[in-house]
């Protein structure tokens, strides 16, 4: 089958790889209906992680299951299955605790699983679904074409900005600044409006994501960044800032913004993954009571509450796919995304 | 008036001061009738944070109304109140947002307030106490004399040991772990029990102090620290930690043991004064989905929820004071704490 394999910056090949196998009784091989390129495999494209030598890439993947296992019973071949961007069985203590990222079984896609074995990375035509009755979630039949891209945020951008609502305590009556007008900033956007959230602060400075952000829910815009962007968010909230702050980037500069923007007392909410190198400043926030919360999005513990919303179009968080594309032009999905000519691109085998 | 006065590293003296006087229309005079030594103020008589001249020093006590200026209206003469560790008006945002530390008017006892007058240190005869409508809460009438002690926490670490559990998340059937077994945290262990919490952790080496952890409601005790501590901790807990931990002291060691004991997506509620110089590590807890969440305790705004129970004998905090001395021995009191003969020193003027 075709899959993208990564060689190293801006090095982006879609090859013939051997088909997956079913190699547990746990495991489903699920053909790829649609898959996308994340904000975080830009890293490696970018060069900014290296790339020591060719290697399986994407995450986040929509699909009809073909095969399982004998052990298999909460899916079977014809499903329409939504998978989070690791795999995960659900079933451990962390699972439980509704952080099925720390399952102590599960693995990453595109990498050997913690069971040792290979599991196949998404952007491509087929993925081996280890620990598949926890991993992957079926659809009530098969859903309408025209859902698949808000089925897919599910996988991951929808999931994670629902996390960073989440940790970031937002509820009825919350007022929230997004940091990040990526595709995760967005969805949070979204999230903070589901939970509750009367005032939505988007911080963008591109038309295009202004005006999806508004369509989202947002009720303002900022511009500015850094102090500027910080003294703006504290005029705008009676010179205090937000309850919450929704940090959706990663950068010490957007963490920084997003610690000195909340309110004393307030909490910030983060799921970019961390690339900046500078740690949290705990005098200013034990100084100011102002706390951190969040990390790598259990996605998964979060399908059955945002699902029914997609299918029934209460929320189209499929919206954040703005370019689509054939598999076969991945590397462009890539260049794309990576010039900000996209917000995110679905790419269909 | 008696006050106490610090000249330096282990230089604690009781000196003649002026009397306050009232010199706001929204002052208070408080005749001091218990105060106390705080683990704080031993950073300053062990000259790990120095002293560069002679300055008043306490910042807890309880007493009774003097004298107040013409626009205070919920305390009179004659009342027994309760001062938290700071003044603070209960009117701004961030007092009304539950954080009146962070109060836009209010300052630090032995210091100027924010509103640029002299407020006296608590370890003293009497206190100049501005923002008294907001400041002090009265007792309904006079309270027995063995509540005083009891009374007295709620100026700081009873309010603070709840602070830390709150803004560990600690409620019904949460599992717990206290790091730090001085006053601040024995108070968390019964903050925690008062929440809820099913089982609960202290950590400790002191018989004594183990004792009275036991008699606030701790169903362990764990002696050992650093990586002995942690695997002690997660043996204890199914492998994977607790669901909160409250870290009470401050230093790199404490917060380093609390963010790596507590289980994927628990939280670190923290109100030990941070003194390590390290900040939090962001990768670890991004990982690992553990938020810290806390600071210096707004204790002011938890009085009205913790009295009742002070009053009707449900909780006994002072029970944390195991010395008692006058104020003309304060030096030995510092010397006292200092040294670990005592958990904490209550002083009578």
């Amino acid at each position: 089958m075709l899959a993208t394999i990564i060689h190293g910056e801006k090095d982006i090949r879609l090859e013939e790889v051997p088909n997956p196998v079913l190699s547990s009784g746990g495991d489903a091989i699920v053909k790829v209906v649609a898959a996308c390129v994340c904000g975080s495999d830009l890293w490696p494209y970018r060069g900014i992680t290296p790339t020591d030598s060719p290697k399986r890439i994407g995450h986040e993947f929509v699909g009809i299951v073909e095969s399982v296992g004998p052990d298999v019973s909460t899916v079977k071949p014809g499903d329409f299955v939504i998978a989070p961007f690791y795999d995960c069985d659900m079933t451990c203590a962390n699972c439980l605790n509704g952080v099925s990222t720390s399952c102590l079984h599960g693995g990453w896609w595109g990498s050997d699983d913690r069971l040792g074995g290979f599991a196949d990375g998404a952007q491509g035509e087929r993925v081996r679904v280890p620990h598949a009755d926890g991993s992957l979630v079926a659809t009530p039949g098969q859903p309408e074409a025209e859902l698949v891209p808000s089925l897919l945020t599910l996988a991951d951008v929808m999931g994670t900005g629902h996390h960073a609502a989440v940790s970031a305590g937002v509820t009825a009556g919350s007022t929230v600044v997004v940091v990040g007008d990526g595709a995760v900033g967005l969805c949070g956007v979204l999230a903070a409006k589901r939970l509750g959230a009367t005032r939505i602060v988007a911080m963008s400075r591109h038309a295009d994501r202004q005006a999806l952000a508004l369509e989202f829910g947002a009720t303002d815009i900022v511009e500015e960044r850094g102090a500027e962007g910080i003294a703006r968010i504290k005029e705008l909230f009676d010179g205090i800032g937000p309850d919450c702050v929704l940090e959706c980037v990663g950068t010490t500069e957007s963490m920084d913004q997003a610690l000195r923007s909340v309110r004393p007392g307030g909490m910030v909410g983060y799921v970019g993954v961390p690339n900046g190198g500078a740690e949290l400043p705990i005098g200013f926030m034990f100084s100011n009571n102002v706390g951190a919360n969040g990390g790598v999005a259990p996605v998964r513990n979060y399908i059955e509450e945002l699902l029914p919303e997609v299918l029934s179009g209460a929320i189209n968080p499929g919206r954040v796919f703005d370019l689509e594309l054939p598999l076969a032009e991945v590397a462009e999905a890539y260049a794309a995304m990576d010039e900000r000519r996209a917000i995110k691109v679905l790419l269909r085998p």
